[in-house]
């Protein structure tokens, strides 16, 4: 039953847990029992759930780290990115529509789209597949993960059909994963504590939206589906981007390990580093190649070092997914992300034990 | 824009802060920055993302209050019980089917069961209506709220055709809300912490629920709606539930109004006996009346004081909404709970001076 879900989120970003316990108090929060009781955050926001701390912190991270444009765009905060996107979703359809809009997304998509599109079998929306061959007439949604989950790439929208609308799934637009290469400036964003910090069980994600009428819409939708979002957890992720804007802030003066992003960026360099050489040696398998891009965030060039590796099994193994389970390697199989099964996803993001125990079993494989 | 949502639930439960601040730091809760990192809580469990201090606070509460069975039942936690309600809908409705199943609740029923069925055009189900009228072949599924929101009242199931299920929404069966005549042992139940204790911002609520596939579905809906429940609200529930069990566990030897239920009706009792009062005096509305009953947990007679005071325009005012907005008095009209516009639903639960302001305001009218 569990190690289904085990597999489908073994994106479970425990690895910069040392980072927080280095951290200490200055991550700690403490809630009264009387604080926060009531649903309201911010009565005079459209947003009326949004903690105001934390929409401080979001807005002044994302300056921080020159990923994304706060100006002009509403914040909408929600339980994950997972209810964001279907807030999305909701706000995009059109209520009247006789037929649901189509959700796309190029493959290999996030495998979450397609399910989490369809399970409630909406009459607003419906999954449409994949995005490179996608040409129908009227409404859709293209979704636009950039860098893709579960491949790394950096991605452009790949529709070009009237009647579209682009949301960009930015979970992974962050210094320790990739080259921050411009500010991006779009309509509709989406971010996640889960991705950003590691902090996945707070269950926080907001998005930046430009158009009033859609931030409204999403409103809506998360009154409808959760009549707001934990007030506890707002603080707390509010609490964690406060100390990471002030562990890098000072890059320039201070110890670069102490910096959120670096310390980041140097364990997922590490990794990468110790998996390609792993793929290597063994002779079976094949990964992604990037090739490294200026960062105006660490003013250096930088090469993307994905949460995910999409590993491919060479030669003769079609399964690739099965044939690693048979050597004790829990991965997803490529179909899960509309690919073939030679694919797998692999999570980089584990605690370093469960990391060099894979590494090991990898190495295995071909001795 | 805001005014509608704030109509919708002014039933927010502020009044109980004062309890709380008494509380002092018992309830307060502390997350160092490294906790609680992972998507999961509990990874043998079938709801893999329930804390197990929260199930323990939970099972140990219902068992001092003796209003639900605990045993032989599955704990599932929700981002509230808004979103517990949308995932029973969803394990309860066939997959196959080729018609979404029938979700009914006898009239008048809580507003939100029509909108949150209904929002998203699901194939899965769809609002059926009024209970008392339904008479429909084939698969449905009862919606039974006791006490009832919006009138207070103690409830049983109203439709008896085969192929129904019956879900308890047993928000306010709490004795600070009415007596507790039974320990109740249905298989779906469902409750929340918003009205229980009064913290409508942790947005926490929980099933208990008899049937494992149920309950897997269930969890199975909260994992593609948000990949599981704030770990830090569920944390801070595990907390605030621990303190009223401390509170009450000792009753006999210990000041009553240091125990929360005690507390809770006895503010209750004094701001139904206000309310009655300026009805009594104004001459122009009437209220429902309840008879005393004997309480098992307080072990004695007591009666209803509902969250809720359901409350009737007499004489020539048809639109009772309108009336006391012309009068300052923010209520919701009964229509958006299928009933008679004579009739609105106004919040006992509000900070003191707001209920203050209201029980005036009312008495104004005549004057």
């Amino acid at each position: 039953m569990f190690s289904n879900f085990k597999c489908e989120h073994s994106g479970d970003p425990t690895m910069f847990e040392p980072f927080w316990r280095k951290m200490g108090d200055r991550s700690t929060i403490v809630i009264p029992g009387w604080q926060s009781m009531s649903y309201f955050s911010d009565i005079g926001n459209l947003c009326w759930f949004l903690e105001p701390d934390f929409a401080k912190e979001i807005r002044r991270l994302h300056k921080l780290v020159g990923n994304a444009i706060t100006e002009d765009h509403y914040i909408v905060v929600g339980t994950g990115s997972t209810q964001l996107f279907q807030a999305v979703l909701y706000a995009l359809s059109p209520p009247d529509a006789t037929d649901p809009v189509d959700v796309v997304s190029a493959m290999p998509y996030y495998s979450s789209y397609p399910s989490v599109t369809d399970y409630l079998k909406s009459g607003l929306y419906r999954w449409g597949g994949d995005a490179h061959t996608y040409n129908k007439e009227g409404a859709y949604i293209e979704m636009v993960t950039s860098p893709n989950n579960p491949d790394g790439h950096a991605r452009e929208s790949v529709v070009n059909l009237g009647g579209g609308t682009r949301v960009y799934d930015l979970a992974y637009y962050w210094p320790q994963y990739t080259p921050i290469t411009s500010n991006v400036d779009h309509d509709l964003m989406l971010f996640t504590v889960s991705k950003s910090t590691g902090h996945a069980g707070t269950r926080i994600g907001w998005a930046l939206v430009k158009d009033k009428e859609i931030a409204k819409r999403m409103t809506k939708f998360i009154e409808l589906n959760t009549i707001g979002v934990s007030k506890d957890s707002q603080l707390r992720a509010a609490k964690i981007l406060r100390t990471i804007s002030d562990s890098c802030e000072h890059m320039a003066t201070s110890d670069h390990s102490e910096c959120f992003f670096e310390y980041g960026r140097f364990l997922m360099a590490r990794r990468w580093e110790q998996l390609r050489d792993a793929v290597r040696r063994s002779g079976m398998f094949s990964l992604p190649e990037f090739l490294p891009d200026f960062c105006k965030y660490a003013g250096v060039a930088t090469t993307p070092h994905p949460a995910f590796a999409w590993l491919k099994c060479e030669g003769e193994v079609q399964d690739c997914e099965s044939f690693l389970r048979s050597h004790k390697i829990l991965t997803r199989s490529g179909m899960h992300f509309g690919a073939d099964p030679k694919y797998v996803r692999v999570s980089m993001l584990d605690r370093n034990d469960t990391f060099k125990l894979f590494v090991e079993r990898l190495l295995s494989i071909n001795s």
